[in-house]
């Protein structure tokens, strides 16, 4: 098995960490080791460095080859411009010179992971699986009604035990919260957490089914070494919408639920929820170099890396992220509106702190 | 009348702003103007710049002057350190060379007042009462029952007109809650702001009656041109209990009650009352090189001086003050707890950042 790490960017809403030049995979959120370290050093010995590939911007080669020093830099495949992930699996099935019957998988690179034991453990389910042909994705098990995630629904009357493999009936986008109630009701609802595995010729297979306009047009790129003209062009589209969706239709596509203390870390909320301890729920934390010093906070996420001293006082699910040139402190539960802030800097031409 | 405004310092939970190096008074809290230069710009035209003397730590001579550039420079009067103000006081009635019949006025310089006019006429008022020798304190009339300032109580009977000048029974020191109550529903009490009027041969004979181990050991470092010794053993007083407490029990002080919205801006939760605006009660500020940006916040300070973008989201009651090295983000109802980090850091030896 070889793995296929989506590194594309994004992450607006952990502004002002989270910048077009250093995106959230390249960020240290919790410890010292980026997202996207840690997601190559957990699949480990499951999947070694030199057989992980990297498809992300090319403007990011430089910090991935500074962050992944044991990926061969040869397995980075640089896209022109970010199309969402339907067009950078498409790429990883042409460019990567691998045999057509072996199995891949394709991870996000910005995802945390507890229990990594137990992610390798489904991915290598997942594998055996789709070695016969499947189309295999990871399902997490929720752990409430979450609206941020779409979701995958599993058959009826299936065994539901983590290493399972199980029939997927559809896929769900993110659902407003009566309709994400009624599916973690149904007890066959997991979260879609973009980890997908497959062998390479069932991918290429199923994108000549359902992306053809994909497919053909990076393929023409590939062959003509020059990836630019074909991108120009690409709709901008999930793998899932464009592939697992249709497929899961036909009934190609499988899960394998599991339970790995996983989240998407898609907000500053997100990240405390992961962070925080004891009973005040505090998650203070200094980057070398700064400094942080808090006194009777509760429900606290502190993120210092401005190269200075931040000092909290009595606040209530309260969020601080500081860096050189900007300071965020945002309401806990409105750590979904930085989007918002994010997007008045760019209607105000204010690019410098994008 | 001729002005000496005691420039000693302090300020301590005002930090990150307040520094040693640049502490309350050399900083501009409300509009562009420092503390001490609005305090000398708001006597004239009743006492011009060249009638204002400063007594003041030597350390801050050079921001006195950039502040005051229209202060003649001999006008300051500088303490090898600061000893409170009963030492500051009586240095200024030994070593400005004015004539001893002539009216002194003493003001803090790092306080607010809104209406200027009202204060000169007030002071106008005062200084014909300390004419006649009386020593005369100002007394703003109380909002509310406070606890951090002391009060002046005058006798019963007399007549409650802003202008009037009445004679003063007592003073109180900071009272508990419940007595500061009592204080408000007597009717006679008055907030202690810390602004005096005498003759300055009243305020000599005053201190060689109540306070002559100050006013000894000062007289012989002023002769002998070298106030290091002397102020190295002097005790650390008030003014106000060396010389006014003792001397309103002998009937010999008054007191001209003003309402002219004052402050002492004493802590962040100060000086957002006295900013805050419109029906949210934001005050979100940023100095020149700095920026400010805020999203529903409601009883908000912001004072951006990092020379950054200081960005709040959806905060309730909360101040932040950004400096190039150090973020403060405090609970408003814990304004007055700056002191105890100030303490820590103190504690901690990290002197770098007071």
């Amino acid at each position: 098995m070889y793995a296929v790490i989506l590194a594309g960017g994004g992450g607006t809403r952990l502004w002002p960490l989270s910048r077009t030049a250093r995106p959230k995979p390249f960020l240290a959120l919790a410890g010292n080791v980026t997202l996207l370290a840690s997601t190559v050093a957990r699949l480990s010995p499951l999947v070694g460095p030199e057989d992980v590939y990297l498809v992300a911007d090319a403007r990011y080669g430089h910090l991935i080859r500074e962050q992944l020093p044991d990926v061969p830099s040869s397995n980075l495949i640089a896209e022109p411009v970010g199309r969402n992930t339907a067009a950078a699996v498409a790429l990883a099935a042409l460019a990567i010179d691998r045999p057509a019957d072996e199995v891949m998988a394709v991870l996000p690179a910005d995802h945390l992971v507890v229990d990594e034991a137990g992610l390798r453990s489904a991915l290598a389910t997942a594998s055996r699986a789709a070695d016969g042909g499947h189309l295999v994705t990871l399902g997490i098990r929720p752990s409430g009604p979450e609206t941020g995630y779409g979701y995958v629904v599993v058959r009826p009357d299936q065994p539901d035990r983590s290493g399972d493999v199980v029939p997927v009936e559809r896929f769900v986008e993110k659902p407003d919260h009566s309709r994400a109630v009624r599916l973690l009701t149904s007890g066959r609802a997991y979260w879609n957490a973009g980890i997908f595995v497959w062998r390479r010729d069932a991918l290429l297979d199923g994108l000549r089914e359902h992306a053809p306009d994909i497919l053909t047009a990076l393929e023409g790129g590939v062959t003509a070494g020059d990836l630019a003209p074909a991108y120009a062009g690409l709709r901008r589209t999930s793998i899932d919408h464009a592939l697992l969706e249709p497929a899961s239709l036909q009934g190609r596509v499988s899960c394998v639920p599991l339970d790995v203390g996983w989240s998407d870390v898609g907000s500053w909320a997100a990240l405390h929820e992961e962070l925080a301890e004891g009973d005040a729920r505090n998650a203070v934390r200094a980057e070398p170099g700064s400094d942080a010093l808090d006194i009777d906070s509760r429900g606290l996420l502190v993120h210092a890396a401005g190269g200075r001293l931040v000092v909290t006082v009595g606040l209530s699910d309260v969020v601080v992220v500081d860096t050189p040139d900007a300071v965020l402190i945002c309401a806990r539960d409105r750590a979904q509106d930085v989007k918002l802030v994010v997007d008045r800097l760019a209607n105000d031409g204010r690019t410098e702190r994008l």
